[in-house]
């Protein structure tokens, strides 16, 4: 079975970059959460909870392992690629990657727990998201 | 002759709302500066003064007076629509709305002075450009 | 009796500016807002509703004017003065400059509503904090 | 000798926070890089090349390896503590955490590389620069 990978577009605009002339280094964090949240948003799970009728799943960033390669500028057409790195019920690695064109920029591990929103407890994901997560497994 | 009207699309991120629960103040500058970036780029003037072959023109802004009407709130589909409120060979105001479906929730005036990219001295800007501006005049 | 004027120094970072070499016009919000709270610290009302014991009280932005005569650069120090322009019983326009030394770089009149942060409807703001902030008055 | 620890205090704004009613993943980079700063600039190494007669040097971040352990909010006031991890000509790890009280909230480990401002290659750090980073290493 091929492995899927979720990809979103991202175009840098001046908001994005700072007097070095290039992306600032904290906000790859932002183009990487949009790409995850794109990728939710189809996967039938949305960020707003109150969407997410019975749900009652938050995920909670806990850590981040980014590394930059090469920097992106003013203009640039981005392309956020993501997988599923290692799969939990309760925990997962995100591994995401930032290209331009064939130019690898950005690579991040990205890892994230899954809580109760109502308790904030460790709370396992459902079957039906665990399902087509285990797909995108890199 | 129909008056023309620049629409862009913007969807709402965590990076954009604040602690109320609402898209923070300065944001919605953000997405007034997208809308016009991309409507520009249309028009064959980008903000990369490397990509406007002998253009040498660069777009400042001086004012922006913008009152906020109703908030956004995260996963919102927003709309910018970009008018040109006044238009002079040197200056001109744009004028912004920011829609979420039918409800107006951002409107904004703001005026750019236009600069030679060299001397940043006030430069006429090309007759090309001021002509499809034209169009634009609300 | 002297007007009162309350001052908040800002330092430029690496976060505040763009590409272009100067701080991203939005950036500017941010820094009105920190001086906002900081004085408003000082006259004993919170941001955070649960520090406001009985207060009940929020302010909500909803509308600034913003002229931005000079730019700032990276290591600036700034300076934010700020001041009330009109004083109602349930909204205000605050009156803030950001300077750079003797060099007046930005000015804004930035237009407040408060409301009851239960009912979200206009509510009168208490007389201590309403005599506090006519000394204020430019 | 005892180990020198540079610390500097950082205040959670609006602008910080999102509407999960926490600081903003991506902006604890830039609490981060506020205290590099602040700490260089004791030392004598501004942001602006142009402050650093002759010396020519650029440090650029590298990689970030950052855990969220417990999340800051509105109004808090934090404390950022810096010390140098590995230490190397012309690279370097920073070790530095985000505390508020005793409570630890964040730590990272930060790569940067060094690199001549003009030829953009890398280029050791002059020596009373290594000497003094020598005196925070962790």
């Amino acid at each position: 079975m091929e492995k899927k990978c979720f990809t979103w577009p991202i175009r840098v605009y001046y908001e994005d970059t700072d007097c070095a002339g290039i992306v600032y280094y904290a906000n790859y964090l932002k183009f990487l959460e949009r790409a995850r949240t794109e990728w939710f948003r189809t996967l039938g799970v949305h960020q707003q909870e109150n969407m997410n009728k019975g749900l009652n799943i938050v995920f909670v960033i806990v850590g981040v392992d980014i590394q930059y390669l090469k920097p992106a500028r003013l203009d640039d057409k981005l392309e956020v690629r993501s997988w599923i790195g290692e799969l939990h019920k309760a925990s997962l690695y995100f591994e995401q990657e930032i290209w331009r064109g064939d130019e690898l920029l950005v690579t991040a591990r990205v890892r994230a727990a899954e809580l109760d929103s109502v308790t904030r407890r460790p709370k396992p994901m459902p079957d039906f998201l665990f399902n087509q997560l285990t797909e995108y497994k890199k």
